[in-house]
């Protein structure tokens, strides 16, 4: 259905569960695009399945860069004046929740937007190990959703396939990390490039 | 020899000549540093030797992360509004640059930063080939050192030492990219983060 003009498109907000920086940007990119007049479309993927395309690693589990990683992460929580704590274990899968994320947002995509900030607050905001489906039924739980359909949601092979699908789609339009936001067409990668998202949607581009 | 108390260390600046976001950052540390009342050491590492320990590989070789890379590094560069263009071929092999600079900063340190400077806008700025001993003896001589000391410089079994030692201590003190800057202990990697730069050396921290 075409959108009337005056609304513009959202901006897509790629991200891992099991991301810090993912967590660290979603602290800011709602109220990043809403000074903007935009809405974010928050997409999950699965990190682990690009890492397989590019051979990369998590930055942390990287020699001489994991201390760096930690650090950084750290200081830039501060810096945003956001909790940060390190789930254990870390990295986490995060299957669960993102097929959880995609289910409930074919119903109700405000309320699956506020599963993901949830699931982020529990993980880095509180340091709670999200990787099971029984942790993220709980958080649902605590929005009010039924957490026995999240239970039974995540093993549905439609919703193991639209996951599935989600990822390909994104890695077919170059997602290859986390955050990954893309306004208008133009791709920004890293927390570190907020800035740089601010800039292009107050001025179209440089 | 002690420094007197009022004269504050330098930021170390460490970078790969052959990277293009060591370049940008070139582009503003001295200027960023100066604003706090400090001077920039200097120090080209070779990210060659690094990715052998870390496993990495220069982003622009990584797939997915090629094509962004590319974009990333423009479209930066016209937010810095400096000029850009891409030497070929590149990546290129830095070692005669990096020799050049701590033989003739054993007998003038800001003559070799100015050769620093001067590479740099020759390969990133005008897109000029640096890879050779030629190539940096002529950008040399165009800043008043003599060309032929510098080709038999960065042949010297000395100076091929101090290069790989200073390589070798850059990595024992956890360097791992390019640009990779430390003010008063603290590290911050990325051209992405003299933001945090600027803001640890007006605060000391946060």
């Amino acid at each position: 259905m075409p959108v009337p003009e005056t609304v513009p498109p959202p901006i897509d907000f790629y991200f891992d569960f099991s991301s810090p920086f993912g967590y660290l940007a979603a602290k800011r990119i709602d109220a990043l695009a809403a000074g903007h007049g935009r809405e974010v479309a928050w997409r999950p993927i699965l990190l682990g399945a690009v890492f397989k395309t590019t051979g990369s690693r998590p930055v942390v589990e990287v020699p001489l860069k994991r201390d760096y990683a930690r650090r950084d992460i750290e200081r830039t929580a501060r810096r945003f004046g956001v909790p940060f704590a390190w789930p254990s274990p870390f990295p986490y899968p995060a299957v669960a929740a993102s097929r959880a994320f995609y289910w409930l947002g074919d119903r109700d995509a405000a309320q699956a937007t506020d599963l993901a900030r949830a699931v982020y607050d529990a993980a880095f905001g509180a340091g709670r190990d999200m990787s099971s489906a029984e942790a993220v039924a709980d958080v649902a739980a605590g929005l009010g959703i039924d957490g026995a359909e999240v239970l039974a949601a995540v093993q549905e092979q439609a919703v193991k396939d639209r996951l599935r699908a989600e990822v390909d789609a994104a890695m077919a339009g170059g997602v290859f990390g986390s955050p990954y936001i893309v306004v208008d067409g133009e791709p920004f990668w890293g927390v570190d490039h907020l800035d740089q998202v601010d800039r292009w949607l107050e001025t179209g581009g440089w």
